[in-house]
């Protein structure tokens, strides 16, 4: 079984480590992989991707010239071409910190949209991910800072602009207007890439894409937020719960036998050594939750039933008075750790593989900074500290991050302001339900940059392929995101045609 | 006396000596460097810029992470601030591949403008030029291609970027307004800054830049198109003597002791090679004449006077009836090289530092393709060959250039449908009697994205300091640049105050 690993694993799990009871530990990578399903998540899609893989030939760095430096192949996937001809409009998804497989397979909306513009699909892999390693192996790749130096959004940016452009020349096609779709990191990626290579794609749909997640632009506090008011909206009593189980378990650990009672409890495969990870793994369920609260059952991350932290909730506050809160939050958990009731023990066990993709750029460029405030959160009290979080990536990776570099590179201050007159043709789509929405764009910018948001959806749900369950909020906010694809690519061929270019 | 290196010096002597008669050579440097004025040339100017000199520490690889890389001082000069207050404009001049002291004293116009702005100006050095040397030294930064690898357009322009961060936030000056500005290759590196950093600058002036000259976008024949037109339109039989010039020149070399009568005629310093070396000395003086063809008398290459082609065709034209071809050419070169008349014998030597920066760029990314037209030009034929431009960059620094790099990055086909909803306050400005400006963008793209252009004007003659022999088109065309740039900063300030940020 393929080791897959999902969108916003990383980006979330690294978070997890700087944040509550003790010490940050930014190695840590996500509990249970193991018991993942690899297998696509499309149940009731009308239709299943179909590709060609292929490999381009990339340099490593796009943005120096050391002849000692070795080239790599970047996977890519490609199709389905029936209706294509060349200069028709291509169809380009950003990969994001996965292998591109996975976000193919669960990326339905570009697959069933393609066929009506008659557009060619392109999946990139992300360098540094899947197969797309440089130095030969994902072990020599990950060796160290030296080796993992060029894994960066940039470069990973330039990959993109440089396939595209290689492409669209083999196929005859240098007129081909390229839309660019992403979610989560990969909607960040899209929305980047707009601005900085708009002469390679003439617009982006960004999901989920929190680009304002840096530096001080949005509160530290608000992801922990909107998890917490998620669960907040559906229980107060399950809200509660939640926040009074930390000092539980915390007491919990502290008696004698208190972990094995605990890894009883909790039904571990291994005894713990200590209660931040038995928390660590009840904080991803909490979040992962937030993110995949999804109005139909789905197994992006987990076999999960339609509204899940409802059912997560309703398990909380379903027992008898008297029932301790750490078997009323196990019972909860375990909705989203074993739905199918086929788990028979828990393994919180690290990624043996250590070193994860993520936790490099996280430690890089990706410093998303975050709280837990004591005021609206059910995560215990965390206040961000840069200084450690600087002194665990020296530990881990010998590098220090560069906080403000992302700011500084894409911008995100005043955004309103340095994008009203510059730039077009960016759809930010967001769901109020995913935590990664509060540092994400929620509000127009311009007519041609404009936010799309619903109050019920989760981290990018539109993306995903349509089921029959689809509320109607979301048909709604497909058929907004078509018609202004649609816009772009008319507005394209018109200009062309105007200045005679074709 | 210090040896400084003009601002377009390495932009053309690359050309050049991909050019004409025999095996390009790309090492060739600078003829008759030697006997450059160094001092600002500001004839009647009516102020000279007054600045400080600072440092700022830079990362070596803004794009990458690895930790045994060095930093650098990159050095930059600040000043008036008179009239300045924390949160006012500030001018920005994009260092080009040069001293940017040198620079400072040649862009006049910046330092007239600022105090009517109260703006600060700030003029930054690009890396590898001047002070700003990674590895402590020119010799050691300029070593090898691992060495040089950092000297790249998108490393200066991340640096521009993080030293404008930094300065606006020690001053207390996030929300300052950024001007920039930029002639030749600093134009380049003005308009693509405005282009990849929005939120950093609010416009850019880029003037005489030749974005354009890149792949296949411009007609290769241009630039010397422009330079023989330039001949062309002061005197036909000037034009027709230089191109009958080259044959003759040739007929010489191969006589017995031709090369001894040539060093003669033209009172070299030292005896001649070949004949390749003093058709690169001519070509020179006729490329820098039409790049300098300013209408006062200026100092900016060499001692000139005003309308130079004109008073060079006047000498090529005066001599009687019979008097050799190349009597006439040496008479008419003597006013550029030779004006004041204090020369004793001209040195053709190369310049001794071997490796200059630019023709490094040239070999990397700086790929402009040029031929000479059998036709239009009045130059020897030539059709650039890439084949052997990448062997002779292969064998002088052991690196492949890329000739595509620069349109994947920075764009340039099809510029005006890209750009006309994309992108904002650019003004592209140009004079016709500049061979770049053939490269250049002449036609507005948008109305926040004008081309100013200018029948009779030469390079970047709107960034000199004003003299009181400005002609009507000039004082005219910084006009507009003040209106257009006042337009901007108001605009700021205005959206700003809208969106209560101030």
């Amino acid at each position: 079984m393929k080791r897959l690993l999902p969108l916003f694993f990383f980006l979330f799990l690294f978070l997890l480590s700087h944040f509550p009871f003790s010490a940050p530990s930014l190695s840590r990578t996500p509990h249970s992989l193991a018991s993942f399903s690899s297998k696509p998540d499309r149940p009731r899609a009308r239709s299943g991707p179909v590709y060609e893989t292929r490999y381009f030939r990339q340099g490593l760095d796009h943005f120096g010239f050391d002849p000692s430096l070795p080239s790599f192949e970047q996977r890519y996937l490609v199709g389905p071409a029936g209706g294509w001809a060349p200069g028709g409009p291509i169809f380009f998804y950003c990969g994001n910190e996965g292998d591109i497989e996975w976000f193919a397979e669960n990326t339905g909306f570009v697959w069933e949209v393609a066929p009506r513009f008659s557009a060619l699909v392109v999946f990139a892999e992300h360098r540094y991910y899947g197969e797309s390693m440089p130095y030969g192996s994902k072990e020599k790749a990950y060796k160290n800072a030296k080796s993992m130096s060029y894994l960066t959004t940039e470069q990973a940016l330039a990959d993109f602009a440089i396939l595209l452009t290689d492409l669209k020349q083999n196929l005859s096609s240098k007129g081909s207007p390229v839309v660019l779709f992403g979610g989560s990191y990969g909607g960040m990626l899209a929305a980047w890439m707009r601005l900085k290579y708009p002469h390679v794609a003439i617009g982006a749909l960004a999901s989920s894409a929190p680009i304002l997640q840096f530096e001080d632009i949005t509160p530290f506090d608000t992801f922990y937020d909107i998890v917490s008011n998620d669960f907040k909206r559906e229980s107060i009593s399950c809200f509660e719960a939640i926040k009074e189980s930390w000092d539980a378990l915390e007491a919990q650990g502290q008696k004698h036998d208190g972990l094995v009672s605990l890894t009883e409890k909790f039904r571990l495969c291994r005894e713990l050594n200590n209660t931040e990870q038995l928390s660590d793994w009840l904080n991803s369920a909490y979040s992962y939750l937030a993110m995949v609260d999804y109005p139909y059952p789905s197994g992006f991350l987990m076999p999960l039933p339609a509204y899940p932290i409802k059912e997560v909730c309703r398990q909380i506050d379903s027992h008898p008075n008297g029932t301790s809160v750490l078997d009323r939050i196990f019972s909860g958990v375990s909705i989203y750790y074993n739905y199918t009731g086929s788990v028979k023990c828990f393994d919180l066990d690290d990624d043996p593989h250590g070193m994860s993709g993520w936790d490099w750029q996280a430690c890089t460029e990706m410093v998303m900074p975050m709280s837990s405030s004591r005021k609206n959160s059910m995560f215990p009290p965390y206040v961000f500290d840069y200084a450690a979080y600087e002194d665990q990536c020296i530990k881990n990776y010998g590098v220090k991050p560069r906080p403000r570099w992302v700011t500084t590179e894409f911008g995100g201050h005043d955004i309103r302001t340095v994008l009203k007159k510059f730039g077009s043709n960016i759809i930010f789509s967001n769901g109020l339900l995913d935590p990664w929405s509060g540092g994400s764009v929620l509000q127009n910018i311009s007519d041609s940059i404009p936010a799309l948001v619903t109050e019920l959806g989760a981290h990018h749900i539109d993306l995903r392929a349509s089921t029959d369950e689809d509320p109607q909020w979301l048909v709604e906010q497909r058929k907004t995101e078509i018609k202004l694809i649609k816009g772009w690519i008319d507005d394209y061929y018109e200009e062309r045609r105007a200045s005679c270019i074709i």
